[in-house]
């Protein structure tokens, strides 16, 4: 899951919001189902060779586009002789080395080379690492059909809204019922996962080599014994032939078990009830599982909640529509009514709480909120953690808010926010469930996926069954016994969304935002006269982020002098003029002065003209 | 303490070395100590009036010159009558709202006013944070002596050579026994303090109100009871008549106690001991405590020390020199011997686990390393924690040598670094053993200073007590009775460091870096005949950072187009040319053609010139 932050990641919650079915195995709707769920493995495999008998000379190949070397960006493909199958179409959020840059998008180079191939792009959930992409590539692809939930669904449909010259695109709602025919060779079927969104949906592929199977982004809640709940689908998944298992990273490095989302609604019920005051909620708009329970928390208290900032209210209005939630008639209340209640009667929730700019909370804190300005006697709830990389802003939010008076809960020092990411006994524990022959860790960092390929070596998954880490772009293939990168591999290089471009941002625009942001830049314009090579009048000096003109006569003057001498100079042995001899020589010599002088090194740039 | 890197703070750790004297008390060399340990508070404030009745109508003032809205640019002011004492002196390093400075560092406006009333300049420990704006201020101040430890008091001078323009300054090496009279009213003692670096003093002013005790940075270690350590000093300087106690807040959101360094120390040990091949620990420079730690562990086992990285190399000189640890002969080995070794043999231990550039572990990362190549049995011991601002180089540093092969091991998975400043149970300790009058938190942001207040009013120092929290700059008076901040406050904004400019960095020059570093610039230079107003030639047009432009020609033909044709437009009707207004207009019109055209925003600068 990734935030809509501007950058960083995040780890997020999941609370026991219920999902309609989790009916074992696939077997009433799918008559051809390879192999009985008793058979051992062996057995099973002989099964499905016959089933599949038509193309057992073919090879899967797997082919991690984004998101195996960074967190965000995630698409992955499956392949089997003519059928490919999209998993996945997520954005990542800039770094600091691409300054400006709105978001990075997957390459879909090698796709759109064979998009008569792609049989569907399935979505696993509806946070924007998953599904932020579509509107950018889904036209690149031949505009194939969508799978996805209900809500996720939802969530493409509305951010395709704000895309109105993107083509219209088919979304087909699946379940965890659902089975689809991707081609002649491939068939999706699903299983419900347990993630901070409802909706979440585990995918499987079954390939006539066996199934590959995409948990997606998960966790493993567990009740109050300690059991690991609704794991069934994992069981029953687990009696299949699993070809291979490609398994998220995002915090494989932690220890143990994540933090119940149970534990934070507890905690969430006993913060509420002993407020006296306003309750002022500071979340994740991704975390609708969340939301949903803060929002049966307010009823209970006989609170009204008012959805503050654009993602939580077009979010909290799709869950609506599509009844996740069936709130009481007054519940919810327009934020513009908020003073129209006693503070024990108020809870709002708001978008912010990483101090995003212009988001709600951050807007409450700088006292530019509309309708909420903070009373000494407000409690507010920041129920979430920390993006790294949003350390500073998260400290600005918290110090405004703490500076007009407020109450502060965050997570620090309640448990007020749980990861939707399993650690690493989790994801050790659906390893185990699941069985599957051949391993690849995706979703993460290099030495994240290392990590988890060291796990997988831990509970007995042979190295050689084990693909890790591995790169974008890598194309992974098995015949079933044996699996190796190919030697060739497929375009994976960072694809920049600046503003309307799609890709079109290059590597040296982005060294030339970086180098500007660090010394500014110190433009030189001399009018040289052609006939003689005098320099014409003063040459015009401008100069942004380098050092403050206005208190820096002395030396630009000294600057003029030297371009004027280091021109005429140049030009007085020359003719005609080589004007780009002269720029460069004026460039190294000015850069040298100015560098003497400040040691600080703005871009130079001359501009000579001849009159 | 502030670790060299490139933002962002860092939270320490610390190590059980040897401080030579921890002897109770001032009675013995302070003949006119005010007022018995013995008496209650309430009968030494009489006895104290006395011994300075000729001040009793003074005040002290307490000025937090920088520090508490930020980590870093530690400095405060202490002063009564006409004595001022200034402690520590340290920088802060840039923020990601002021791209490209080097550092910040206190303004010292106030104090350069009264530099004839300055009795001394107190470090309190070697850390850059403490000591790091020395070079830049002290001419400033009037070039007041210096006190400091033995240790502190070489890292100034070692530091000093590296501004060789800089004053000749003159430290005083003080000890925990020293007692320095500072001008008519004040007098500073000192007490020894735990952090993690050796040589760490807490200062005690003696004002004739009563004390003003400064801890410093500091944590409290507990023995192997959980009995707390090396405490008395705090308890015997408890029994005085302490009026104010300025004290950090770095990690006061934390709960319980802080990871002791003797964990680390045995975790450390314990892995040393069970590695065969090469060891290579990354860890923060300014960590000298432990450091000597691992010299002596890899003593103990038999392995070479290859000291990596300047400021590493020059604090183990440092501390070689100070005989804070004695190493055998042949234990420090010069890096480039470092495969004259067997890998058993071998301990490098390096500068830049926070994976900053060019330092000596992402050299080695990047395969850059003269002497250090990774080999797959390797193991990798990052002895530190993330500096926030730092997630993303230090993955990178991570993933890096992990491709290499090498075993990491980090804190995420050892207990192998602890934090050098108090959790918030060692605060209240610490606040209880003082037993001050009033309480001033300091280092921190708003919020941590709020926090650090509401836990000394949890432990019963009286609301009204508590000034909390400040803004930089404030003015705290205290008549021994009442405290309060008074009207007027100095000056206490940022001033930066940019090459050789200290303090001529302005708002605008950051602002423009800022905005050049998202979308560009976009700067046009047009030639116009005087006499006609018509544009002479095609504009030239120079653009960075914004969109490439080889591969934009058709942007740039119809920019040039619209710059023809609204300068011809604009001076058709005007006798003479206008061309501020004219300026003005084009500058206006390209922003909104070029925004409309790819949705960003370069600054766009005209230059006309009229020929």
């Amino acid at each position: 899951m990734i935030e809509k932050t501007q950058r960083g990641r995040c780890v997020g919650g999941k609370s026991g919001l219920r999902r309609p079915s989790r009916k074992e195995g696939t077997k009433r709707s799918y008559s051809s189902k390879p192999h009985s769920q008793k058979t051992s493995r062996k057995a099973s495999r002989k099964t499905y060779s016959k089933t599949y008998s038509k193309a057992t000379a073919g090879k899967v190949r797997i082919i991690p586009i984004g998101g195996v070397e960074e967190i965000g960006r995630n698409m992955t493909v499956v392949e089997y002789g003519d059928d490919i199958v999209v998993i996945d179409a997520g954005l990542q959020f800039p770094e600091e080395e691409t300054p400006g840059i709105d978001f990075i998008i997957p390459n879909t180079k090698y796709l759109e080379a064979k998009k008569d191939k792609i049989r569907g792009l399935i979505i696993s959930h509806g946070h924007l690492d998953h599904v932020g992409a579509i509107p950018y590539l889904i036209d690149k692809l031949g505009n194939p059909t969508i799978y996805a939930t209900k809500l996720t669904k939802a969530i493409i449909m509305k951010r395709q809204e704000e895309f109105p010259h993107s083509p219209k695109i088919d979304v087909q709602e699946i379940t965890s019922e659902s089975k689809v025919k991707m081609g002649k060779n491939l068939r999706a079927k699903f299983f419900d996962i347990t993630h901070t969104i409802p909706d979440a949906i585990g995918i499987t592929i079954e390939t006539p080599l066996g199934n590959v199977v995409y948990p997606g982004d998960f966790k493993i809640e567990v009740d109050a014994k300690g059991n690991p709940e609704n794991i069934e689908p994992y069981i029953s998944l687990g009696k299949e032939k699993n070809l291979l298992l490609l398994m998220e990273s995002t915090n494989v490095e932690m220890p143990g078990f994540s933090m119940s989302e149970k534990t934070v609604r507890e905690n969430l019920e006993r913060i509420f009830k002993a407020t006296k005051g306003r309750i002022i909620v500071g979340t994740f708009s991704s975390q609708i599982e969340r939301i949903i329970e803060m929002l049966k928390i307010a009823e209970s208290l006989g609170r009204k909640v008012f959805i503050d900032g654009y993602s939580m209210k077009t979010n909290i209005e799709i869950a609506k529509e599509l009844k996740l939630f069936v709130p009481r008639k007054d519940t919810l209340v327009s934020i513009d009514k908020i003073d129209d209640y006693p503070p024990e009667k108020i809870m709002a929730i708001c978008t912010g709480a990483q101090g995003e700019k212009n988001a709600s909370m951050m807007r409450i804190a700088n006292k530019k909120h509309k309708y909420i300005k903070i009373h000494p006697n407000d409690t507010i709830v920041l129920s979430s953690s920390v993006i790294p990389g949003n350390e500073k802003s998260i400290q600005n939010l918290k110090d405004n808010l703490a500076r007009q008076g407020a109450r502060i809960i965050h997570n620090k020092v309640e448990d007020i926010h749980a990861t939707g990411h399993a650690y690493s006994e989790e994801l050790k524990m659906m390893m185990k469930m699941i069985k599957p022959k051949f391993f690849v860790p995706i979703h993460g960092h290099y030495f994240m996926l290392k990590t988890n390929a060291d796990l997988a070596e831990s509970i007995g998954i042979p190295k050689e069954n084990i693909i890790a880490p591995m790169a974008n772009g890598i194309i992974i293939e098995t015949d079933g016994n044996k699996i190796q990168p190919t030697k060739e591999t497929v375009p994976a290089n960072y694809v920049m969304v600046d503003g309307l471009g799609v890709g079109d941002v290059q590597e040296v625009v982005l060294r030339d935002r970086q180098m500007l942001s660090q010394d500014g830049i110190f433009v030189i314009i001399t009018v040289i006269d052609a006939q003689s090579g005098k320099v014409r009048n003063s040459p015009d000096i401008i100069s942004r982020g380098f050092i403050y003109l206005r208190e820096s006569q002395d030396i630009l003057k000294q600057t003029r002098y030297l371009i004027k001498k280091t021109v005429e100079e140049a030009t007085g042995k020359m003719h005609p003029v080589n004007i780009d001899y002269v720029k460069t020589l004026l460039r190294e010599r000015i850069a040298k002065f100015l560098f003497q002088k400040t040691k600080r090194r703005p871009m130079v740039l001359p501009v000579l003209i001849e009159v």
